[in-house]
């Protein structure tokens, strides 16, 4: 079992499969588009050689299987997603799922108790129909009509895109696990963000992913000429607009593992020698702990709605988003942590600010999350990368991992 | 002499002008544009009803005479422009022209020393070419070859423009008053601002137009996603950017008679879920005092630089922009404040924050402003408006102002 050239070759993989794109000149793989199909071709080819039996399911997910002695009852599935943003990077989901493949062929041979699923998911990124986890869902039977009748911006449906490559949407219930046959889930995945590199660690363990408020607040107040009206008879929006950015920069820096981002920020007229007169921003707030964020985005909508009142300028908020933070598993992951060490690396804790298939999972079994560093914390961008010593540390980790986990009871 | 009949008919004539647009379904006229013809026409049937001689420029300045004992080398001058912004208002420009006319009908069949013009000039706004007063500054004998030749955005040059309505660059030249024969030049115009407004006020004297620096600042952070990066190890351009918007803002209420606005802002990437990589953002400081813009100035620029250094956000001017301030001619300013008191109307003085023809016309004759109300502020916009009393009270002012003026040595 040479771990460094099944690094290197989850290294080639993933440059094969950033070549299979839906847009030429740069990485875009949605939901069942037309690369789809020699993804799905590389990964079973992969999978065979593995050990692995291959199988498409009704969604588009490919799942290898090594049956285990207990039998398909009692499953532990390895997973991650191959789709991608538009214009992204090589790694993102790829390489969980590439790691899971090379840790399958790494116990290649042996026997365990319970059976080891390799899951490639078809979707995660929530890109084609804005809306995320199609691949896990259906493997966790949550993939609902109202999901299966969701339209593309051409007017496509999920279950027309099933149907456009070959696969029947009838048979998406099947594609779900049995109830109580899943004893866990794993996922490897980029960090995505620049906290390992900080701290020069090549792994961490993710005890939980973060709950996320999204909102729109539009500042409203009156446009007017930059040079007739006198700084105490302006409305201007961006002034109270830039005050409330900075109150959401203040209020991310004074709560501990809060993360408030204003990402986008629209000005109306939008004219250097108008006086703004209306600015339309987002507010993004995570945390791991849904209380602090509840309280954080109180205090933030209550500071839209009054921090323009003393420039006659008023803010409104309108609500996108509100999603709970999803625990891990603790004893899944505390013996993730254990795998770490024994590996020689601290067992750093890193919740994810971002999602992952992993969420949808947590609510269907156990679930655990490792972490491998982003370097450049770089992310949803083709300059996205990972070092060949910590795919190799990361595939080290997993391999102890899953042996201890598939021969548990 | 019905004043009140003569400020009715300024305002319908205001509506007839605002209905010749070169842009279906809203008010746009820029430089010898197709219904340039048809506002020459009314003009000149206007001015000839009002007993005053008419003629075409080379630049399509309509201007109408009554001669004065004195003959052509004492004129005096009361004009504005008959170009607008798109999707304009009916009386920035076009109100002190018609006021013009008006008032020389009133004064129609007396005999003065000085020769009376009353100019319509053809461009004030800028917006054909990019640069603004080429009605102006050819009757100023300013209208360089250079300014000929610059190009529209389909490519045509100012000569070209001239040609195509019929006129001849050649004759350019002949345009321009001989050098001392303008005695003095006078200039109506709505306020665009909401000075007088708020201190009930018909209306204001113009001491002076004030000075103007523009500039584009850009910041310079660094892209993140604005789930997996921690608040400490962002470089958050938009964080940088609010505090400026801030400080810009503050400069100007802090700072007697300044005006400073970021009116633009454009955030990159500009994704909810994204830390903003970079912002570029306009400047635009405007005082009477040229001194005290310069100040304010040089320490917003040092601020752009240096605000952002503790989140490792970069800044960067790109000044656009350097106007000095023009002061009306004190004496005849004084004069028109003495007309204002008599007529009853407190003199009210107010500064001018945006241009006008005399800013050119001030440098080569003594200038006064008068000021009509804008109700709201509102300007550059359909919903610009005057009221009937405040262009009567106009009128009335600018008679007894021109009677005296008329007949001064």
């Amino acid at each position: 079992m040479d771990l460094d050239a099944l690094a290197d070759e989850v290294l080639h993989r993933c440059d094969a499969l950033g070549r299979l794109s839906e847009e030429p000149g740069r990485l875009t793989r949605t939901f069942l588009k037309p690369p789809a199909h020699a993804v799905h071709d590389l990964l079973t080819e992969w999978m065979l050689k593995a050990g692995l039996h291959a199988r498409l399911d009704a969604v588009g997910n490919v799942i290898g299987r090594t049956l285990g002695s207990a039998g398909e009852h009692r499953v532990f599935v390895v997973g991650s997603h191959v789709d991608t943003v538009p214009d992204a990077g090589k790694y993102d989901g790829v390489l969980g799922v590439l790691l899971g493949i090379a840790a399958a062929k790494a116990l290649h041979g042996r026997t365990f108790l319970n059976t080891l699923d390799v899951a490639a998911f078809s979707e995660e990124e929530g890109v084609r129909f804005r809306t995320p986890y199609l691949g896990s869902l259906a493997v966790c039977g949550k993939l609902t009509d109202e999901l299966l009748h969701r339209r593309d911006a051409d007017g496509f449906t999920v279950a027309d895109a099933i149907r456009a490559y070959g696969l029947h949407p009838a048979d998406v219930p099947d594609a779900a696990y049995p109830a109580g046959s899943v004893v866990g889930y794993f996922e490897a995945h980029i960090e995505q963000g620049p906290v390992l590199e900080a701290k020069g660690l090549s792994l961490g363990v993710v005890p939980a992913i973060m709950g996320q408020t999204r909102a729109w607040i539009t500042f409203t107040g009156k446009a007017g000429h930059a040079g007739t009206q006198p700084m105490e008879l302006r409305r201007d929006a961006l002034a109270a607009a830039a005050a409330f950015v900075s109150a959401v920069e203040a209020c991310g820096r004074s709560t501990p593992g809060l993360r408030a981002t204003v990402g986008s920020l629209t000005v109306s007229p939008n004219a250097g020698n108008v006086v703004p007169g209306e600015v339309r921003l987002s507010v993004d707030v995570r945390h791991a702990d849904d209380a602090v964020r509840a309280r954080a985005v109180a205090g933030l909508f209550a500071e839209a709605e009054t921090t323009g009142r003393s420039r006659g300028v008023g803010g409104s908020v309108e609500p996108a988003l509100d999603q709970a933070a999803v625990p891990c598993d603790p004893g899944l992951t505390a013996r993730l942590a254990a795998a770490l060490e024994a590996g020689g690396h601290p067992p750093e804790a890193v919740v994810s600010g971002a999602g992952h298939d992993a969420v949808v999972m947590a609510d269907f079994c156990p679930a655990a999350m490792l972490f491998v560093r982003s370097p450049g914390g770089v992310s949803h961008h083709p300059g996205e990368s990972v070092r060949r010593e910590d795919v190799r540390a990361a595939l080290g980790v997993m391999v102890r991992f899953l042996e201890a986990e598939l021969d548990r009871h």
